[in-house]
């Protein structure tokens, strides 16, 4: 593609840490060209609102080019990037060939199945718009096929619900279907009863929410217990397929499996040929550079960084905080001042909801759960979304299903 | 499937028709089968509000069983009718076989290529949540594909979109897209302005809107003028490709077609063996039975039914009385009243929106235009769509893109 006279940054993914890359740009004589294979931003820490029909794939995702419309040195491209040559800066995607002075790496992750990509289709991960509402289809299509069925043990494999992997979205995911079998379709049926529905969380670990301590996680386990929830620790799964899952100590007839086990990072490193460690991530100098590539940089997701001795988390205030700091260092850069500080992050904390009545909290001075840890955690998401007018829907939407118990999205649509 | 004691009544198709005969059965003492291949009910005088990234599916669309939940003798199915056999009085799906005593026919129209269906993967019509939401990514990625491209050519034939049929949904398509041309992306580009966008009206009559008064359809044909759509009657389509549409009178070199010019009833005439007209409906008695067959009922699209020497319109209001009429019948025969008077169909007027700032209301003793119009019209929509919580959403989104001019579900998904 054609070249303007400023320096141009390219800026591939436009996820928390690419976004954030190009505003903090938005004032600097450089040209940032933002590529994507989606037309849309996406909100994932509420993509389990999407998977189990609370909130519409709208409500939470915005399209990159509206998010940026204002930002006027910033040009959007729907585009899948193939390849990079980093000898000759430049980026080639499907469509269009782009040379580049700086390059930032912020593709993220996806789910990764230890090796045992066989199993993906028994058991989708939650990382898309388009997972979550194919998730969404199947959740809601047992139910449907369940109540048609004749034969008792496929009826009991219908209305058996696995989610494997006890992180944050596991626990969400598991309380959310719990919240859907028990209230949502509680009076839709005839001839089943979706309240005997059977919700099971496995988990490979003695516990669960390995990166919360250990009274917030007991607490998350009492309170998914008390919902129905099955929570089974220390179950490590060897096999996923069609009807069910096993686990080294137990076999689960299911028809629907989750998966919320593991996430692997973007091809990046091979576009590079540059290293990676066991889950995919780039390692980054800490400017966050590439090693030996100090026009490229790889933030959020897709950067392993070690900083005081503790790896930066890959969540969403890390990949933001990544962006603005590359973005605001390249700024730096073209006005001449290499004399940067690192990068540093700031752990602001962590949160996750148990069901539409609880949440736990763990801020660096303050724990909370229950009722007001959900508060807190419903304050905190409508804050970050992005959008008066998505803020003003999700809160409608949420209040909505709180005080009526239905859930405004269910539909089954490809 | 087995038996209740009490008289089964089967209704195949949710949609406007069905539902309403279904909730006049509510209090009868019959067993109700609902018997859709869908889970959701769709409102479909909104889908091109979907089609056009102004709502988002969940905003026109309900589960079927969810509608129906309070109603104790309703039972929902999610199936596909396969075959009916009229004297075994049994209908049969992919999943299920259902003995009936009473079967009430409302499956509706799908659209009509006048037999080229060879053109329907380039010009998709506009009836499911499906094809809306494939309308919208094909609209949607035919900017984002004009903002890549080097090619002066394509880039023109991307942004030329052509509307075939300028009845009521032609008419609102055809308003729409100017508008998300025109206003919604007007700042997101940089190599294109959507503005330049051509919008194509095609009609094969000498005017548009046939069912309208001349006056009404006059005022729409300027309106849409004024903004900025290019309305070419009396051009019947003779071909349909990848690169446009062949007229007539003229080549078009477009890549986005929406067709909106024909519907065909669904195949449920094939299923009884009996007859039906050019466009696929079953000539109905006056209480609507088919003929020979008095326990089956065919009502809404399906229906073609003659009145007073003037054919029914396959217009909701209509397939909503069909429906209820039906109901109604149905209980007065269980109960051994077979006296009933011949269905009459109550017109109430019809109504068109242009763009967002204007429609057309012809109703027996009134005409509106202008803003006006679309406020009749507005609250009329609002008032019809079904569930407090959606008109509440449908509301909301509507003020907020009337003062933003900003569409809230601009998502390319699949």
């Amino acid at each position: 593609m054609g070249r303007m006279s400023l320096p141009r940054v390219v800026i591939v993914g436009a996820g928390f840490g690419g976004l954030e890359a190009a505003r903090a740009l938005a004032n600097a004589p450089v040209e940032v060209i933002v590529v994507d294979q989606q037309n849309h931003h996406c909100f994932q820490p509420l993509l389990y609102e999407v998977a189990t029909a609370a909130l519409s794939p709208a409500e939470i995702a915005w399209p990159i080019r509206a998010l940026l419309r204002r930002q006027k040195n910033a040009l959007v491209m729907l585009a899948r990037v193939d390849a990079i040559d980093t000898a000759g800066r430049i980026v080639n995607t499907d469509s269009v060939t782009l040379p580049y002075d700086f390059l930032v790496l912020a593709t993220g992750a996806t789910h990764s199945y230890f090796g045992h990509d066989a199993w993906e289709p028994f058991a989708p991960g939650l990382k898309r718009i388009e997972d979550a509402t194919k998730i969404r289809a199947r959740i809601l299509m047992a139910f449907e096929r369940a109540e048609l069925t004749e034969d008792a043990a496929m009826r009991s494999r219908l209305l058996t619900f696995v989610v494997i992997g006890g992180g944050p979205t596991g626990v969400e995911m598991a309380g959310a279907i719990a919240e859907v079998a028990r209230e949502t379709l509680r009076s839709d049926f005839r001839r089943i009863d979706p309240r005997q529905s059977r919700i099971i969380l496995l988990e490979a670990a003695g516990r669960l929410l390995a990166s919360f301590p250990e009274s917030l996680a007991r607490y998350a386990e009492r309170t998914l217990r008390a919902m129905g929830v099955e929570v089974m620790t220390s179950n490590l799964v060897t096999a996923c397929d069609g009807q069910g899952v096993t686990t080294d100590s137990q076999r689960i007839e299911a028809s629907t499996l989750i998966w919320a086990a593991g996430v692997i990072s973007s091809p990046a490193a091979d576009w590079l040929g540059v290293a990676h460690d066991r889950v995919g991530r780039i390692l980054v100098n800490p400017d966050l550079t590439v090693d030996g590539l100090k026009d490229v940089f790889a933030i959020g997701d897709l950067a392993a960084l070690t900083e005081r001795g503790r790896p930066v988390p890959g969540v969403a205030p890390a990949a933001k905080q990544m962006g603005r700091y590359v973005g605001r260092r390249i700024a730096a850069v073209v006005r001449g001042d290499t004399s940067g500080a690192p990068f540093v992050y700031r752990h602001f904390g962590e949160l996750a909801t148990i069901g539409r009545r609880s949440a736990i909290v763990n801020l660096p001075y303050l724990r909370l759960t229950g009722p007001i840890g959900w508060l807190f955690w419903s304050v905190a998401h409508i804050y970050f979304l992005i959008g008066a007018r998505n803020r003003a829907i999700v809160a409608f939407s949420w209040l909505w299903s709180y005080l009526t118990f239905q859930r405004g999205a269910r539909l089954i649509s490809s």
